[in-house]
């Protein structure tokens, strides 16, 4: 169903989906209606449009892959990678080339159609992050898996395809090459200077002032020095934490900073459609695990990446970014804008 | 008027265009007229339009910046770095800032407003090609310049803001990380096999043939066996060559090549959007170089990417790359697609 190739010059590996094999014509008619809750597959009362639950958050006694839940995570019904798939490895020529193992679930973050993340309580964001930690915990205990992708794509430019809230969830049985960039730069600098990156970083910001877009006692959000993208943003634990999944005594001041400072986001640029990554450390669980990343290596954060200019030749060909909004002036448009939580 | 920003962690640098600085109402109003040839200001007639020209190819008598022309180069309007910055960098706290020095231009490719670059005659993409050549080899001879990066953006969703056939060129004091990625992952096979990386795959990929679109006796395009998009291509000579402005003995069949690889994809797909991309090898002249690139460790390419899916989430979060047509099957269609040229 599908293959994982490694690229040979650069060891980038890419997902082919062997079984959704688009042909041309395929690639004019990915619109779909997003209007109509009754069609909707995320909405209550159209349970059976999914594949069975994985797990639910339910405040009522309902039954499983019925109504009456709050959260609800299922497996694609598309996945990129499959979880019965074997965990094969084979060369093809000088080509490196392995089964299309992996897990790849959908968390619907609310059973209301037309709630974005940021619309939800204080409390009901919380248990989103609840949610999200209990299944990387989880996913991390199949030793098969060397790294746990949670991510959001809000908007049909970010990569959407249902209009009904949710993230998604794929584990992959390699350490993917971006995540290997942020480790290895990270393990660099404690190597060096024996701290942590991120938490120097994270306190410069703080010196410096300028970039900072929302803070309280446990959580901050910043626009990076270096922003790729117009209005990015980084939101990450002031206090040293490698594991998403280890971070569960704060969990109010979390959802409190990650909704105010999407609800900035929102006001600031009407409702924008961005992505959000989480990038924890990789599964050391994992027995063929490359990374031995210690307890210092790596600072768990989430990037928050507006979808408001083209991707063009030039960054592809490249990996230089041009970013027409200094950092600085985003992030003090959104500390200026005033939210209610 | 700009910055080069290095981010700590990954050591990729950004371009901040200060002066561009744009607020969150700018992004909305991107959208502009591109039907009207009389307002184009890459059309003869409307020179005047532009900065002064850098160069240009005339089949007769008239001067510059003047109609009569059939390829123009001239600087870009809103540079995303500038020549008339200083080479300056400096530490800002525990990061790296440069000024915004460098080199952008714009290669106008025909005087036809409708007219894409795969509409030309072989006759008239050999002279863009040279042009193309021209302008790395005559940047090169800048030291302060590390890497000279051409590429192209077809359509409004890979990033062209103009329509009139054009590409681009920016000479970067930095070489680029994605450059970087595969300088080194083509030195370490050299290091391991003494022999050329690109040169090894080109040859399987003629053994197997499943992924070969178009080859004459010197030029070859195929899908990469890890294409990270749908109908991904490759486009290369078939002779050892590290630099690009350094292929000048086979121009025709180059032209014709390229020509019948973009004729395959506009058909193939019913004139698509897309990037293409010319990696060469960094500027062997700068100073203070990075890249001591030897002869046999690297091999100038064209990659070229349709943009037929969305890059979200997870790709942004992973680098790996979702594909949704393996490309033998890309392949196949391609090459089954019959043009003249």
């Amino acid at each position: 169903m599908a293959e994982l190739r490694k690229d040979p010059v650069t060891g980038r590996w890419v997902i082919i989906s062997t079984t959704r094999g688009k042909r041309p014509n395929h690639f004019n008619h990915e619109v779909k209606d997003m209007g109509d809750p009754s069609a909707c597959p995320f909405c209550p009362g159209n349970e059976s449009k999914t594949p069975p639950e994985i797990s639910s958050l339910r405040r009522d006694s309902s039954g499983p892959n019925s109504p009456g839940w709050q959260i609800r995570v299922i497996p694609n019904k598309y996945p990129a990678l499959g979880i019965d798939e074997p965990l094969t490895k084979k060369g093809v020529g000088m080509y490196d080339l392995m089964a299309g193992f992996g897990a790849h679930e959908v968390v619907i973050e609310t059973p209301d159609h037309h709630k974005a993340i940021h619309d939800l309580s204080i409390e009901e964001i919380k248990e989103v992050l609840t949610v999200y930690q209990n299944r990387l915990e989880d996913l991390h205990r199949d030793v098969r898996f060397r790294y746990v992708l949670i991510f959001k794509n809000e908007g049909p430019q970010a990569g959407a395809t249902l209009s009904h809230s949710h993230s998604q969830i794929i584990a992959t049985p390699v350490t993917p090459i971006r995540v290997k960039e942020e480790l290895q730069g990270a393990e660099r600098y404690f190597h060096h200077k024996e701290r942590c990156l991120y938490c120097d970083v994270m306190h410069q910001e703080k010196d410096f002032g300028i970039r900072i877009v929302y803070e309280n006692d446990y959580y901050i959000s910043f626009c990076p020095f270096a922003s790729r993208f117009p209005f990015e943003l980084i939101f990450l634990p002031k206090y040293h934490q490698m594991d998403f999944y280890a971070s569960r005594s704060h969990l109010h001041e979390m959802a409190q900073a990650f909704k105010i400072t999407l609800d900035k986001l929102s006001l600031a640029l009407n409702k924008p459609q961005y992505n959000y990554i989480i990038h924890t450390a990789p599964n050391r669980f994992s027995r063929r695990g490359y990374w031995h990343t210690i307890q210092e290596d790596f600072h768990w954060h989430i990037e928050i990446m507006p979808r408001l200019t083209k991707v063009a030749g030039f960054e592809w060909g490249s990996g230089f970014y041009i970013n027409p909004t200094p950092p600085e002036d985003a992030a003090k448009y959104l500390r200026e804008i005033s939210v209610n939580a």
